[in-house]
């Protein structure tokens, strides 16, 4: 599998992608809103991978919760896959527990998974479906 | 900037490497210790960027104390740069601070800094200088 992205929790996704534009000069190269996930969403260009930037719409979310508990920081690693529900299998097989196994419409419009940190080395790790992974 | 790798804090680099290779199909490019840093170190390939896992090799290094307060995962990113003294002396401008702003030669025998996780959006942000940055 291919890294597609690295996800960042931040309280102000606005504030930190001008934050990392000024330090790391990362392109601001998406700006929406993922109202099923509670998430605004403000991706940079790495060169070869995108950072991801993503802030709470509400406290009672994932990324809400998570701020809640912690601080703003890393928060996950995204695989790009070319079939997820085979992937899904595969990984069932594996022992994987998911945070969701039924694929939900991510910030790209496409389909995605979590898979809980606990099968993952303490990492929560999303797969994206795409055409070109 | 690009980057260059993401790195996982993990009491067990070679366990961890057996479940991205099993669960990612991430396969080993490097294994490598590096003591002034003190930790062992096995980097995955993740196509178009690096996985890295650092292990401990003591309680009273730096990976050590991140495991003995809190849970195995993400750690750091790192993104490459051509020239990392130029790059230190423009950061320090903008006021970042530093873990290290005097570089060190990391796992791949190439200069590296640290910048602090409260000058990067919680992150905690390493950049290494390669002559093809």
């Amino acid at each position: 599998m291919k890294l597609d992205h690295v996800n960042i929790a931040t309280p102000d996704a606005d504030a930190t992608a001008a934050l990392f534009a000024k330090l790391f000069g990362l392109p601001v190269v998406k700006r929406t809103t993922v109202p099923d996930q509670g998430v605004k969403v403000v991706k940079l260009d790495a060169g070869n991978a995108i950072v991801e930037l993503t802030e709470p719409t509400g406290p009672d979310t994932p990324v809400g919760r998570f701020l809640a508990k912690g601080k703003p920081g890393l928060h996950h690693l995204c695989f790009a896959v070319k079939d997820i529900r085979g992937e899904v299998a595969r990984l069932k097989k594996e022992g994987v527990e998911f945070v969701n196994e039924e694929p939900k419409l991510g910030a790209a419009g496409l389909p995605i998974v979590f898979l809980h940190p606990r099968s993952c080395g303490g990492v929560l790790v999303e797969l994206v479906e795409r055409a070109d992974a």
